[in-house]
């Protein structure tokens, strides 16, 4: 790619005559868009007979984009298999959890693991990279459309065969399945691979192993369809790849991308929402660390299908969030999408362009987006985000655990997101990294609601804490195996012995009266807890009213020239909010963070760094105003005049750019 | 049919014995029900073994009745087939939208498009109507009971080639149905009618032109059903035919009642929601214009199943709803039903008389309506219902857009009553009409939630408003096509030209803190909206705050005699309940509308013409009694005295017959 | 069984290596356990390959725990069939109402109606009893495991079949189950048994006696499994067998246990729910007259699965818990479960010992426990439960006609309940019995929420009357046949006459403002209602106000040397609460109880019989301590001093044991 920030819109020329699409792009460049993306649902448009294949609208339109000054992300459009590959075919399409099969009409209604899928998937993909693999206009690649959005995993029979490969695969021998899963309860032991059910209709739960596992060999596949997509697409084309993921989808987005070039995100958070708009920036960053993101899909305005709508975003937000996300890391802000659509059900989405070719509601705010984007265009280009000190790990595969064992219908997304809410609060910049991740470089790890910890994971926390890092482990975390079972030497298996605690019960405390105090404050204790004696370690939180008083729920051991924090329960409510809050700003403070600042709620600091010197990004994203407060004189960037020391006021939706030496301290 | 006022009830004599039956018509006598509906349900009765078939039975009930002074109307008894139909047969049965095949022992388990239901219904409909066609008792007849009361679209294998034969019917090519539902989105794109789904299970939603146009399939099939059962009576009898319908089942009314003789109604409104109850009047009365209407079916005190019971009515309510019914234009006021079931799932339900053949609860308010119907009888065979001078559109059509695009869980019912309600309160006699409506005799025309306005309504509209009238259009009207797409040339079509405006932006307004100011009023707006720029016409609502200020709500354009009002956007709320009254208010004004009182709220006047007078029935219907003002000296038809002008007021569910000469002065 | 008081636990050894269960065996005899209770789901265990059957492991382990001074209750495995039984066979597995078919990997998923199921099930039983039933340590069988907890009615063509031949049974004829049915109501009429359907899904409710039948064949056929089971035990075994059921599975409990030998349930009723707890031991005391009691399941802290969990118990409860089970009649108290499983969907679940083996946070509550068993034992074993003189009527046969006719979605177990809680709270000695259960040594009778009265039923209650017997009868109660119909001689039937009554009306009393007036209290009165007009009778609560002004709901109607009274409304809220404990005390009083003490809420007394004297066993259940008033002199137990007349304080979760000579009075 170019080394620009991108402006882009999703585009679906297919469906519009040439004149609109003449319209299309003469606006597109009085607006400012450089980039779209196109292709995604054409392949009835692509390959209409089956066999019958012609991409030469597609090479047209890009080089007519590109004619314009617009860049074009190609993407496949296996989401949507046209009429001839699902009529007649109930063995090919997508089976739900009760057994009903997803009929045509809508989208991601094929089983993607089906072989005839695959095979006309990789031959519509081949042809379209070679049509389009070597255009000048072509700088990215999206495969499909986000993938699992609609759809869990499958149950057809494909799947069912494919399942009991990959447990094979996993396990070795059905013996070893037996052993590892405890299959003898509830008789459920199998003689061979292909009796284990798919977790279908069944009186009560299925077992956890079985929960948990099927959802990791639906995640692998689909990661692995997107691999197969990938190759094909490197054999015509040297413009990287990428696809437009989510939180909020069945996939491993760790996983996903470790095999594609760029990762990229799509997002409909509500502009009263701004922790889950920014978590996504500070988890995307590190999919590919060092390369930039994109955001792919955002509305310009609102959301909305024929089903419901969300509210439209006050005016002046957008370009917040396009600030914010630039700031943070993305090489690209995207709209979902450039022209209302005409038909279908997502008719009344927000949109730049409305179906009859005017501006909608959103449009000024597109057009304040643009001119943020030229005004830090070249401050932006000449730095880089800072490494955070503090990560959290964020983990897909923990999310599978969740949603087996959600105790009381624990939300992942909802758990992290409140948890990461925290450190913005606090002004602390901060990575969201995946469990496989390098800890290089940072000071702070906390890793909070993962049920299984891999060796692994356990090990390389270990050195990171015996270089001298704190790593706080909990609530929720390691409490189960690889295979989804109870450990059986000690609740939390070997991490019980590096931390220097026992564990003694574990038990839900939410309805028993559980107060804690830590670091000077008391609160409610709530979720599944881990009550710790200590061994070698430290208490630092102690239960103090319960059914363990005098026990710990908080523990310190040193470690090498680190730490190790457990936090054994949940403190609950707002007092469980400062609690928490403490919590952190201790160990904030033993780890010596620097990247940390003193901003008011609802307004961010985005450090980056250039050549010699540190740029602030500021942004306000509650459209309240906030203020920052500057501690060493800096330059801003935009004003272009000195910021003497002081408090910084931010105006409602304001961006500021300051930069500073890099002497200064935070 | 005779001239006179019918009181009757719902009778199933084949579920007695004959001294049961016997009892049933001396009490009947001695209560005064003049009519009883049988057979709906008797098909096992008259055709025990499939070709079996006798009527005897009924024929034999009939005479007994007429020789009681007792008429019959005279049902098919199409929703529910014999054993012999559906045992072994699921291709015979209906389907709901999740593929499930319905079974036997409740109703409506059969696919009314089946043809081998169609032949048999054919066939059992002819021998009725053979037998009892000619009888003097048989006043009238009743398709079926309550079509599509408890299932709405079949997905069976005969619906789903029926559906391929009226697409093709409708679109005349595969090619104009892509074009004009645009398939190409989601690569939907057909290449045969018969690839075309039916709306079953997807991953996500369907396409709006296919939920719609299923929905406006299924409703011309239910149609065609009964013009078919019509014609076969018709063979043998010349008594009129109607069918016992419902805003609340999912058929189109006013297609339904085309081919048939007169219009009816079921009810089951709550005695604390008078607004539910009386749209039925304003609107049924104008399927048949001219013609009587039926409520052929209502509770004497409540409705039950085995699952829920609603309050049973308030001694005194019934009477005031008969009252009601009678002055709004019903011949009939009938009961569901006479002898409480002694089996099945509905004996709990309320009725005349208990399954052991004593008074029920509600008994004694059945002998007020008969005392009711015997003083107004006269006064209402000599008058008829006065035409209203404001109508409201309604339609069934339009509630399948919203169904397939209901927003935010929108309700095409509670909209439009909330939206009636308030003529109802401003005292505003009132018609509501099917879209196909003459306008001629209107002054003041609503169209509210009409998602798609046809060019042939528009023009008729157009029209109207040339010869004088004001024409209110919205919210939420006019902005699909027929295919339930999105208009290309402007957001709201050709409604923008006539309209005199350009709709700058189409959004929902909900969580904007948009505030609307018109008529002296101001009020959070809400809903999807337009947002107008005017041309021609003049802004009269203005929007104060949210995202499109200094921008109309509301616009009036001068055109020929009259007058075009855009109502772009919902007031809600308190508030814009106040600033709709005043809108209300102000055209009923400019319209010179004469037939408005001033009543009190839970009171009302239904105003009748008789030669060369006028007369007021005015009923209380909330139980709290209220006053009308009399502005003319009037006579008091009851009290047989003259009425001096004043305020009149009225006790707790009294009614009053007032006479005027058509001199007077609302 | 010998004559102790057990201590017990569920045990799963075939889950664990022969090290983990050697440690277990060692902490359950220093914990106190004395009796495990094993093999309920070790199917796969014993018959690994279909037809390989090995019950050796079994046999071992009973040996090893008989050594250790354990004893054994030996459960049969059919809950959870092998997958050579479920593998690639759907006929043989559970079918739902909606006709989804179970698979493995769960419980309960095979159909307990299926010929091979039984075959095999025999099969498995006969090999267990052969070789474990002479075993010394085997003190008591358990069949399966909690009948019909996760599954209701099996909708399978084997119980399609069955149901047929259970009709005919019934029925006779298929005319008499029309004519009983009176199915020519919606043409449902059937012309053979195999016509009938089961009550799968349709467009709306099923016929009232199928829905309601189709639930009695259902508990007929799993009552029917169960003494096909015992049958095959008995021949090698003369331990008495029971079954774990619950109040809250699909069970007709009085039939199931009528053919086994003691009764048992599970319960995991919350600490702050005394009542639903308690009233299982005052019905399952009742279920085997004179026969002890188990409880066979309850956790030592909290229940909890995958999906959710339990508030574990405060501290202390447990012990409350144990005391007042041993003291209403119980031989047993016994944990869900002794070690945490490992793996599966219940590793969450409270257990004594943890996964890894050591104690849980409900551990020291196990101690408590085992310390109070060892200082009641002596005294408990001494004396028996005393018989109740108040006496509440439960039926799972009533639950069922509730099931199908719920009104206003209201739950047996639920109203049950909340009826029961008040005699609980006035301190009064009750039995809860079954239908059939003898009324001798009765003196006042409460029969509420029985839709459907035998004849036999009230004969019976008829005889007891007439001996002297205060009969209370209603609300809810009498007003259906036993076919599920309406009574069409009277609402209540032969009841009336005997009341002394006639209902005038019945209909539901909610949203009426109906005030209800008796014993000095007024009451709002809600529920369906029967009106009554008093002929022989006396009226003893009249309706102040609503639809029925100056009728009785309440009759008093002296027959014999006793009194029937008719209840025929629900006085609703806190002051209906009032007015119905009103009623009982008033008719406690007339009746003369003596068995109830002054005790205050949430402490109870369990009044138990020695050789001339009385023990009070006194509980606190509510963690609040209370006190009861004595009024004779006692001998205090425990303290081993006497006690004098006066206010006895109790202390949080503390039971006394007080002796009285047999003159005294309460």
């Amino acid at each position: 790619m170019n080394r620009k920030l991108y402006h882009g819109a999703a585009y679906y020329p297919e469906l519009w005559d040439a004149d609109v699409i003449e319209q299309d792009i003469k606006i597109m460049k009085e607006t400012g868009i450089n980039v779209v993306r196109i292709g995604e649902f054409a392949w009835s448009k692509m390959e209409p007979e089956e066999g019958q294949i012609n991409i030469g609208f597609f090479t047209d339109m890009i080089s007519q984009l590109y004619e314009n000054g617009i860049e074009t992300v190609m993407c496949t459009p296996t989401p949507t298999p046209p009429i001839w590959f699902s009529y007649d075919h109930p063995e090919r399409m997508f089976v739900d959890g009760q057994g009903t099969v997803m009929g045509h009409g809508s989208r991601q209604h094929a089983c993607t693991n089906n072989a005839y899928f695959r095979e006309k998937a990789a031959v519509i993909t081949e042809h379209i990279a070679r049509a389009v693999g070597h255009l000048p206009g072509v700088i990215g690649w999206q495969l499909d459309n986000e993938f699992k959005a609609h759809v869990a995993e499958c149950m057809c029979q494909t799947c069912k065969t494919l399942w009991h490969g990959w447990l094979e695969e996993r396990y070795g021998t059905i013996g070893q399945l037996n052993e590892a899963w405890g299959t003898h309860i509830w008789s459920e032991y199998y003689h061979r691979f292909e009796q284990v059910p798919q977790p279908a209709p069944a009186p009560f739960l299925h077992h956890s192993s079985l929960r948990t596992m099927y959802q990791l060999f639906s995640m692998e596949k689909i990661a692995e369809f997107a691999d197969e997509q990938a190759a094909i697409i490197r054999k015509y084309s040297d413009a990287p790849i990428t696809h437009n993921s989510s939180v909020a989808f069945h996939v491993d987005n760790e996983r996903l991308f470790k095999n594609l070039d760029f990762a990229s995100f799509d997002t409909y958070a509500s502009s009263t929402n701004t922790p889950a708009y920014l978590i996504n920036c500070d988890l995307w960053r590190n999919f590919k660390k060092g390369r930039a993101f994109w955001i792919m899909e955002t509305s310009p305005s609102f959301s909305a299908s024929l089903e419901s709508y969300a509210a439209p975003h006050p005016n002046g937000y957008l370009k917040a969030e396009a600030v914010a996300a630039y700031a943070l890391g993305a090489e690209a802000f995207c709209y979902w999408l450039w022209r209302q659509q005409r038909t279908g059900c997502e008719q009344p989405h927000g949109s730049v362009i409305s179906a009859w070719g005017k501006p909608t509601v959103g449009y000024t705010n597109v057009l304040e987006v643009e001119q943020a984007r030229k005004e830090i265009e070249s401050v932006l280009l000449a730095t880089i985000p800072a490494q955070a000190e503090l990560a959290i790990t964020y983990s897909d595969r923990s999310k599978a655990y969740l949603k087996t064992e959600p105790h009381q219908k624990l939300n992942h997304r909802g758990l992290v997101t409140a948890f990461y809410e925290r450190f913005l609060t606090l002004g602390i910049h901060r990575d969201l990294i995946p469990e496989g991740a390098d800890l290089d470089g940072y000071k702070l790890l906390f890793t909070p609601f993962i049920h299984y910890l891999s060796p692994d994971y356990i090990n390389r926390a270990q050195q990171f804490v015996e270089k001298g890092g704190i790593w706080v482990v909990g609530p929720l975390t390691g409490g189960r195996t690889e295979h989804h079972t109870i450990h059986t030497d000690a609740a939390l298996g070997q991490l019980e012995q590096l931390a220097g605690v026992e564990t003694l019960y574990t038990y839900p405390m939410d309805g028993t009266n559980s107060i804690g105090r830590a670091f000077g404050e008391s609160a409610p204790l709530g979720m599944w807890s881990a009550v710790f004696e200590t061994k070698e370690a430290a208490a630092v939180g102690i239960i103090e009213e319960g059914l363990a008083p005098g026990k710990a729920f908080i523990t310190e051991q040193k470690y090498g020239k680190g730490k190790i924090v457990m936090l054994g329960s949940m403190p609950m409510g707002e007092e469980g909010d400062m609690l928490l809050k403490k919590l952190i700003g201790h160990y904030a403070g033993e780890a010596q963070l620097s990247l940390r600042t003193n901003v008011t709620q609802g307004t961010i600091v985005a450090p980056r760094v250039g050549d010699g010197y540190t740029v602030w990004v500021i942004v306000n994203m509650d459209g309240h105003g906030g203020s920052v407060t500057i501690s060493q004189e800096g330059y801003d960037l935009l004003k272009q005049q000195p910021l003497f020391p002081g408090k910084l006021e931010i105006g409602k939706y304001e961006y500021r750019l300051i930069q500073f030496e890099d002497t200064r301290r935070y």
